[in-house]
């Protein structure tokens, strides 16, 4: 029987690769067993941000058997997240699902737990259990696990954390592109009451947060459940870090408010506030002079007010009512002394820190190089080589990992060397000619894509033979009101062409047709209609 | 300052009613008092589904001040519910912000607490801290707090639920749409383990359990976490309720398994089934014969099971691993004695009934009607008059509420009168001459529809100048593969003829222009690159 969506084969270039199977049970078996008549080698990839989703996408399925290990099962384009937060684009606008990416690919959703790279094995632990696995996870003096966000674990009836199943997977070369954490500096407080914004979770539970706190206010004035301090309290949101996340979070925030909600609440406006705080002397370090001014003055007159050289202490519940039934906060910050800043909404934005599986893998002794291992190997010691500053790996110039044996009675020098078929690309490499390259989106896809080309061009030796050179495209920021500003060694752009030209070409470069085809229906929607504003 | 968005008025038949605030503190605050030159009547509207957003939709703005009180901020366009819960459509494409109707509106969100009849006001506990209200609440045996679905109540630190502000509304006239209950017959474990379909939280639940599940069935078959006997259970999906709902949502689910998830986990779909249980001898019981047989035949091709005559008797975790961390469930049938069926999701769709609100409201003692009370009053008793059946409350053929006067002295029989100023429409209502009118959405938003639309011609007078006719406009039930039956008093229509023109109906007489935009513009797009997958 023939289905009748199979008409969409008129349409070769849009449709993607599809199998009627009628009813379900298929004899064609998809196996990531080397089944196929050529023996190809396996390449496991480990994230599925930009680093391991741009890798994944160009490498060459025809040649090798892509397999990616991440714990979420898409790829997040990171620059609209804060328009998501706000409702301006849909969730799923800005998210790939790594199963759809063109050719065969295989997919383990999972944490990496170890990895055994004598053997080549990687233990993961399967959260596909997880209902929702798309929160930040910031790691807890405990466990990750005990985390305030037990509504997204999969908990037991008895209420208790559920481990996963545990499953190896073996490879032939592996990409190591898993990411760095959220920095939170061992703050009290900013793991179980602030807000991330790094994944698509993130940006749903800050949408719901801020609808929710202005639904929370409109009750009407004369009853006696909030006064209009407490009102001022919760209406207060704050951003703590003033990189482009942190200011790009305000000011759509500040659209959101202005456009939609003012409209909605009017009586609120008096009451609604917007502070961005950060411990350096100027916000948006990455831009010159006269950009940052632009920005600031641009905040001056949204009214958001920047707050430079604040240091925040501790974040914690409000007391009573205020902080158990309405989740109000108090901030509070070393130059305020004991008086406490109050705030319904705090988003973390500071930086990042290393992946917590480095540090791990990083303990874990290495057999020695070489086909012929020396009579003397039991007493070196070989480990992957960290970078002291940041806690990355180091990698060589053309992103291999670097080990370092430790010294032999032979020779009093630690011995660095290439661990073979293993590569490190994104936040969680440190390159040893480039060390300073910044945790970028743009170093993250960069790397991944030559690293995929040499790959395809010729394998490990192609790799040899041509180290990584990074091209800096510039830095975009969202001011807000359809502008932006944009700087890099050419050019110091500003307004709204520096938001059309440089949102337009990263969209074009990193989104699938759907995307690229709904993106901008939802930007023309929410002008016409407004944003989405209904919590569930 | 001008806003760059002013622009939009270009547009002034697309554009919504606009306030640009700059910063946002305003002069101009939206009272609900009567403030304004003509004293408006208030009209309170409890709910927000079919009869509630209809009535408030019609209502005209100009002559009365409509206020709504209900637990969710939107409408959602139920026809279309199972169409998201298998990613065809993006959830917010299928709702509607009270906020957002056209006119001045005012809304509060929360659970109807009471209702003082004679002092016209109600008390509302607000339940807008809770961050995703979405979610169909069954009452249980101790209390409807306590449920399941902890994680979408308002929870404080140590873990129990916050009771909301309860705020008092005063109303002029009063229009009670609180709709119904699911009903779950009392058995044991649906309350707790079944998903319901009735809002757009429901729809994002069984969303990610079905993607989940077969990401957890999809880890390499040679590991030990799961047998394929374990994965067919994870894989059977159970559907309770042959009704319309329970067999549209059994159709949508087949479409993604075919179109969508087959291609990515073909390996899988020899474990997959799907299977609708009803204890009626037969499903769909109101189409005719040969709609039904062509129903059960289009089922019938696409391997969907369908068990009449079938018991549920109970629902519970599997044991061990299972149950505990895959989530696996046992169904108890009371056909098949002890030995139970396993599934991996069940959907509860046997029914409705009474909104426990209803037997409260029920059980207080109102004033005698009358601008003269008897001296005797003291000894009569009145109170809402209730449907011994159903539970709902009784209406006049104008949707005014009844009450019932015990007897006196006086009379010995009980005397029936109108509540002045108190309407009821929907699900809640049982009309005294047309008892049997079925519990749908176009009873529901024909009652709204009316009742405003006589409310709008002259007030209370013109209410009872006219009674209500029902004009049935048929059933469409969705059945897969494009293809749909619709029967009605002049038409049994069957194929995708019946699909087009019933559902593009509905669709256009209920929907804001944002989402006739965006729903066949989604329609397209899940045609072209397939349904949304992710989870999150």
């Amino acid at each position: 029987m023939l289905s009748s969506r199979s008409s969409k084969n008129l349409l070769p270039g849009l449709a993607r690769h599809k199998l009627v199977v009628q009813p379900y049970a298929s004899t064609r078996h998809f196996s990531l067993a080397k089944s196929s008549g050529v023996q190809k080698e396996r390449v496991v990839i480990l994230g599925s941000g930009w680093a391991g989703y741009a890798f994944a996408r160009t490498l060459d399925p025809a040649k090798y058997e892509r397999v990616v290990i991440s714990p979420r099962s898409y790829f997040v384009f990171t620059p609209l997240l804060a328009s998501t937060s706000v409702g301006t684009l849909e969730f799923r606008t800005i998210i790939e699902p790594i199963r759809r990416l063109p050719g065969k690919i295989g997919f383990y959703q999972g944490w990496a737990d170890d990895i055994d790279f004598d053997r080549k094995r990687i233990r993961i632990e399967a959260n596909a259990a997880e209902e929702a696995a798309s929160k930040t996870v910031v790691p807890g003096p405990f466990t990750p696990q005990s985390e305030q966000g037990d509504t997204e674990k999969a908990v037991t009836a008895q209420g208790k954390s559920v481990k996963g199943d545990l499953i190896d997977i073996p490879y032939d070369k592996l990409v190591i592109a898993c990411g760095a954490y959220s920095q939170t500096f061992g703050i009290e407080g900013v793991r179980e009451h602030a807000h991330f914004l790094r994944d698509i979770g993130d940006a749903r539970r800050i949408r719901l947060r801020i609808l929710s706190l202005f639904e929370q206010c409109s009750y009407p004035q004369g009853s006696d459940h909030l006064s209009d301090a407490d009102k001022r309290q919760l209406l207060h949101f704050a951003i703590v870090g003033g990189g482009p996340t942190g200011i790009e979070f305000a000011a759509e925030l500040h659209d959101l408010i202005r456009d939609d909600l003012a409209p909605l609440y009017p009586h609120l406006m008096s009451l609604v506030s917007i502070t961005v705080y950060d411990v350096a002397p100027k916000v948006l370090p990455m831009f010159d002079q006269a950009l940052a001014k632009y920005a600031m003055d641009t905040f001056s007159r949204q009214n958001i007010q920047v707050k430079t050289e604040h240091h925040l202490e501790r974040l914690r519940l409000a007391d009573g009512e205020l902080g158990r039934r309405h989740g109000a906060l108090k901030i509070r910050i070393r130059e305020y002394g004991d008086e406490e800043v109050g705030a319904g909404l705090v988003v973390w934005s500071t930086g990042l820190m290393a992946n917590p599986l480095i540090a791990e893998l990083a303990a874990k002794q290495l057999a020695s190089p070489g086909p012929n291992p020396p009579s003397n190997a039991s007493s070196t010691t070989r480990h992957l080589l960290r970078d002291s500053r940041t806690g990355g790996i180091m990698t060589d110039p053309h992103l291999r990992a670097l080990t370092s044996t430790a010294p032999t009675e032979a020779s009093s020098e630690p011995k660095r060397s290439i661990l073979e078929d293993v590569y490190v690309i994104g936040d969680c490499a440190v390159m040893e000619n480039e060390p300073s390259l910044p945790k970028t989106a743009q170093v993250a896809s960069q790397q991944a894509t030559h690293l995929a080309r040499r790959l395809n061009a010729g394998g490990a030796e192609a790799v040899a033979s041509r180290a990584f050179r990074f091209r800096n495209w510039g830095t975009l920021t969202y001011l807000g009101n359809w502008k932006a500003i944009h700087q890099s060694e050419v050019d110091a752009l500003r307004g709204w062409v520096a938001w059309v030209v440089w949102r337009g070409a990263y969209l074009t470069k990193s989104m699938s047709v759907r995307n690229k085809i709904l993106v901008p229906i939802y930007w023309m929607i929410s002008w016409l209609f407004g944003r989405g504003i209904s919590r569930f």
